[in-house]
């Protein structure tokens, strides 16, 4: 019997992850989560997850340990809750904010000089309808001025754009180091020409960023979503860019996720998902189809150098579990 | 008889143009450029062209002035000298330096980040292969730094990128504000994670950048032109590409651009086409199909902000010539 499987885990990842997890131990590795996988019964005491797998009820009394090999680890938390199993689970601390900053940036800088339509008018040559909009001094409203979000502010600031910032708790030092303006969620969102959300999932933030609150944007705004795709509902979304209150959309995480990869990848069919899930991934179907949309696989974290950072910090928790007992960086 | 007649003139920029042309004249706007149009003799005494359209030998001393809408003019001067014609001609100063080096911004980032392949996996929501590269700390190489390469320059220097510069006349204030460090060209492409054209076309650049050149540059390095077609054979940057010497490629800007918009808009034959034209054509044609490949339509330059600019000062050259007989900025 192996001593832990890694679910989830994509090529780059499992590459990096042989080369740096304990030695002397069996691992397996496979792409497929949990329930894709097909696994009846757990194939080793240690699991490690991303945020896709559903845990199984059944597997609670038959393992010792779990890694999620993600920031966010409200899934863990509430299976160990329901279950009340005796395990042991550890989290990583954050690796890829630059990344995932980064990856903001590609979206908010493609989308206001409309890259797809410029690609998709080569095959003619035409320059109708091509004209974007420069991206220095233009107005980027950064909700949720955290890990990310700074990192947000720094590129933005890098592009000589005009920055607001939208926190509950507002940071002296971004005030210090950036001249950041913190104001509330209304005056930024109407004075945005794109708007970046870095917010994660609270009771507070669960659709906070819906049609009422976005439709305060100038009309043809930019909204890109790197936060936690529960809080900006799809189908509000998809409203906003059909009545064209918004002129681009990027979006990396998505509200039921879960549910939206069950159907893309395994072909599940929509119509046996629960109505509100149903509704939402009706509408990423139907966001897919809009030049004016950029969507990606929950991969604003995936670089080079996140990827290292990420399997390095997942070796060391198994490595002191294994020595130890304990978790480098457990969830209590 | 209209006064004068504006040929490749896109919808937005048309739009502008019609806000800002003096008053009280007759003008006409097709988006077609003079061979397309399929005008026997010239509508007017006044034509104003961008940098597609073929001077009919016939029409030399059938004109009184020519207004091309863009910063090069050789395709002006050449037509004048050949046809040795009594014609006033105007360019434009330049006018997009900043929408230019944004627009290789947008290229850089998505090529770094695999933005092609992460859309294409949203099908599927898989991750294999999708493992980009971060861009802070990215080793980017500016070749020409001029208005456009020194813009570069500037927003590389926002994203903390490591940056070098190319060019035959280094300048302090460069060095004094981003701490570039010039390098020659060999230094300046070996030590490149991304590479950035941003040359004119003269004696010395044609074909610069061809196999030869961009072979120095580590494999799996990224190349855009936004400068001149002509610096960079496209059948090299093919074989590049094909040979994964090079990972990714943008291009706004291409040889023989003239036969490639006559076969890719008006359905030319590629087989009726010179030699050399059909190899370059034939070669986008392939780069075209590739997803590590980022190819537009020479439209770097098309911000709301640049083509308000270029209208203006269009307006500005028109109505010095109309009330003086000589334009603002004269080609000499």
């Amino acid at each position: 019997m192996p001593h832990a499987i890694f679910y989830e885990a994509f090529e780059e990842e499992e590459k990096i992850l042989r080369k740096v997890l304990p030695k002397g131990y069996k691992y397996l590795f496979t792409w497929k989560t949990i329930q894709e996988s097909g696994h009846k019964t757990p194939p080793a005491k240690i699991i490690s997850t991303r945020t896709q797998s559903k845990f199984p009820i059944g597997w609670a009394n038959k393992l010792d340990a779990i890694i999620t090999r993600s920031t966010g680890y409200d899934h863990v938390s509430d299976y160990l809750k329901m279950t009340r199993a005796d395990i042991d689970a550890a989290y990583l601390p954050e690796y890829a904010a630059r990344a995932v900053a980064e990856q903001a940036l590609i979206m908010w800088t493609a989308l206001l000089r409309n890259l797809s339509s410029q690609r998709n008018s080569f095959n003619t040559f035409f320059r109708d309808g091509l004209t974007g909009r420069e991206i220095r001094n233009r107005r980027i409203t950064v909700i949720g001025v955290g890990r990310i979000g700074g990192e947000v502010v720094d590129i933005a600031n890098g592009l000589q754009m005009k920055i607001l910032g939208v926190d509950i708790k507002p940071r002296t030092e971004m005030k210090k180091k950036y001249g950041l303006k913190y104001v509330s969620l209304k005056q930024g969102l109407k004075n945005a020409d794109v708007a970046i959300c870095a917010l994660p999932l609270t009771d507070i933030t669960r659709g906070m960023l819906g049609y009422t609150a976005l439709k305060a944007m100038p009309n043809g705004s930019i909204y890109i979503n790197v936060g936690r795709g529960e809080v900006s509902p799809t189908q509000d979304l998809f409203r906003l860019l059909k009545e064209c209150r918004l002129g681009g959309i990027g979006l990396d995480v998505f509200e039921f996720e879960k549910e939206l990869v069950s159907v893309l990848r395994d072909g599940e069919k929509i119509a046996t998902l629960k109505p509100a899930a149903r509704k939402s991934v009706t509408a990423v179907l139907e966001l897919m189809k809009d030049q004016r949309v950029i969507l990606t696989p929950h991969n604003a974290f995936n670089t080079e150098e996140s990827v290292e950072r990420k399997s390095l910090r997942t070796a060391e928790n198994l490595a002191a579990y294994l020595k130890t007992g304990k978790f480098k960086t457990p969830i209590i």
